[in-house]
């Protein structure tokens, strides 16, 4: 069904879906999903929606995991799904320009054709859009290697809520002319308006002499190995770290964390965390690395294991609590102590996928109260009538 | 001389140097400088200054080249190289946290011990503070293998106009924990605050092997080339390079433009002034790379050479009008030519040296005016009274 509203012509389709985040955890109930075609759809949408004070959700590919591309009541989905072009690519320098919703992979096998490779990759790269990568600054394996988005993004195009576009789309690896604003919209999860494109420096790919000298670069972390001895059996290796989240996930419930901290001290958090629910939680035994409540009281749940896995390159530690059912007893003896870990550390409480609808409340472990007001500040000013992605990022 | 001011125990000192830029070009009439010792000094100035409504000029090393870090009229110069202290180095992840007015050089020289280097390099290393380079968002000789300061400062310590300090010196190289605030005071020239601390990436040194496997991934750009065989060989070849500036300087004036543009058509400003120039000035003759006017009147001043050089590798020349004597028929010719034609290939008219008194007239030809607006807006909110180096960066 097509319908004309909002200045544009636009799908309505069933709803389900994209009031759902990836896993289920968060639903809202919206009656509207908009599928603009153009940055002006774009524009047009954010523009009557922000004089009629109605409120809008940037949504992407909708893998999330902080439940931030979702509704929380009705607000208004703008899914960018439909704007998915690939607008340029300079294969000198490496700056590809596309819409915000190319599907990841999909660009890393267009640039791949050339010799290049995306600076960012991801389990989630078969649906995710490199504008939900970048609105929530994503992380991923490339990370240790290319760095962030940060230093990655060249340029953004993007809509504030009053329907101005910012032309931001620069595709220069250098520019010190000023404040960087588009910096802004990096991180800020759909908060301070949509963005609709991006430019973005692709690295060349390395081929595999590269491969082996990018791996000589880790030696001296690296105490065992192996490597890929063609595309398939790299392929196969990378499915192996890309399915440890669903095979923690199958069957169970998780209580997941995204942490960063001094290397140093990464895995102490899962050791600390697991003697801690040992000790506190009376009939939990620690079999190695695994903790089993012989009782297994049916109705409590129990904690099936305490794992972490991830990115000791960059610092940054996924732990899972994974129990049998969620318990509001053991939560309580997990939040706010690993929150409380983090800042004695001076970590961060989300070190790649975003602060979402979970994670508002706790961001003052990881951010002082005068860099929280200047957030504030920043969001006020540009989406004075808080129509963008309520709930999100900042309480 | 010591005297008890503005909250601390500040010296007052010959003021001639700190009003003059690097090469003289541009002078203020400052009746103070003052050197704050720590942030909470810094903090104590600035509240003074904003009080009473009394503007100011943070200046580290004083070597840009755009007047950003000298006074216009009287502003009151903070001068930070007395906060020269190292405050910490991460050995296994490379963050280096240190004031904002270490040295350049000195810090590389500190991080090398522990077989490190700092992701920045440049001419003026031995006087510019890193709280500078950040500031001016300088680029330089290592831009193309490390990047973006954007992507390489982890952390940011820096003091509002008010006095507050922002305490976001994290070092964490991953964080998506909502809008990544200390970015606007990367480049913004203390327009927005004074930085005052740092956090900073640095990376593993490349030893001879892997300063080989360094230039084999330039290979396929390169054409020729030699190899250093130790320190001191390749210190010279470094100097060869970095006394450009200073050659093309030696007895001449220079009219200098810092651009980035597409890397295929980078080259072409270089050839198109130089056409320019020979077609319109009456007398000029060409010898090869080399414009000379036979006649050349004393009273007019001549132009001697166009030339451009550096960083083809991240799409920005230096490109330098050689002349006899400033000229404003020879000045006409160039501006807004040169810009107009930066502008046509949506380069930028400042890759690397910043905006300073000189370029926010021309800020125009590289940014579009709604990004100009947000600049505007983020400044006129973080920085109520002007009282932050005024006439810099923007109108």
């Amino acid at each position: 069904m097509a319908t004309k509203t909002l200045g544009g012509t636009y799908d309505i389709t069933e709803l389900t879906k994209y009031n759902e985040s990836w896993q289920g955890e968060y639903t809202g109930k919206s009656q509207l999903v908009i599928f603009p075609k153009s940055t002006q759809n774009v524009s047009d949408a954010l523009k009557y929606c922000n004089t009629n004070k109605i409120a809008v959700v940037p949504q992407g590919g909708n893998s999330g995991v902080q439940g931030g591309a979702v509704p929380v009541y009705d607000e208004v989905v703008i899914n960018l799904s439909k704007m998915n072009n690939i607008r340029s690519l300079d294969k000198d320098s490496g700056a590809l320009v596309c819409d915000a919703g190319c599907i990841l992979e999909q660009l890393d096998n267009h640039v791949n054709e050339f010799g290049l490779t995306m600076p960012i990759d991801l389990g989630a790269k078969g649906s995710c859009h490199i504008g939900g990568n970048i609105s929530t600054n994503a992380g991923g394996i490339r990370y240790v290697r290319y760095g962030s988005l940060h230093g990655s993004v060249l340029g953004l195009e993007a809509v504030l809520p009053d329907g101005t576009i910012i032309n931001n789309l620069s595709t220069l690896r250098k520019d010190s002319t000023g404040y960087d604003i588009k910096q802004l919209f990096i991180g800020a999860e759909g908060t301070l308006g949509i963005v609709t494109g991006v430019s973005i420096l692709t690295a060349k790919k390395p081929s595999k002499l590269q491969k082996f000298l990018e791996e000589s670069f880790n030696l001296e972390i690296v105490s065992d190995g192996v490597l890929a001895q063609d595309i398939t059996q790299q392929n196969k290796l990378w499915m192996i770290r890309e399915s440890i989240i669903e095979s923690i996930s199958k069957g169970n419930k998780v209580y997941k964390y995204d942490l960063s901290a001094p290397i140093s001290k990464l895995y102490d958090v899962v050791n600390d965390v697991n003697d801690r629910l040992e000790k506190l939680i009376p009939g939990l035994i620690s079999k190695g690395g695994e903790i089993i409540n012989q009782m297994e009281p049916a109705d409590v749940g129990y904690v099936k294991s305490v794992n972490g896995f991830g990115h000791i390159g960059d610092g940054n530690v996924h732990l899972n609590v994974v129990v049998s059912k969620y318990n509001q007893e053991i939560e309580e003896l997990l939040e706010p102590y690993i929150f409380e870990w983090v800042q004695s550390l001076n970590g961060s409480i989300s070190a790649e996928h975003g602060v979402g609808i979970v994670k508002p409340a706790v961001l003052k472990y990881s951010k002082e109260p005068e860099v929280l007001k200047l957030m504030k500040m920043v969001k006020d000013k540009l989406d004075p009538h808080a129509i963008m992605n309520p709930y999100k990022v900042l309480m």
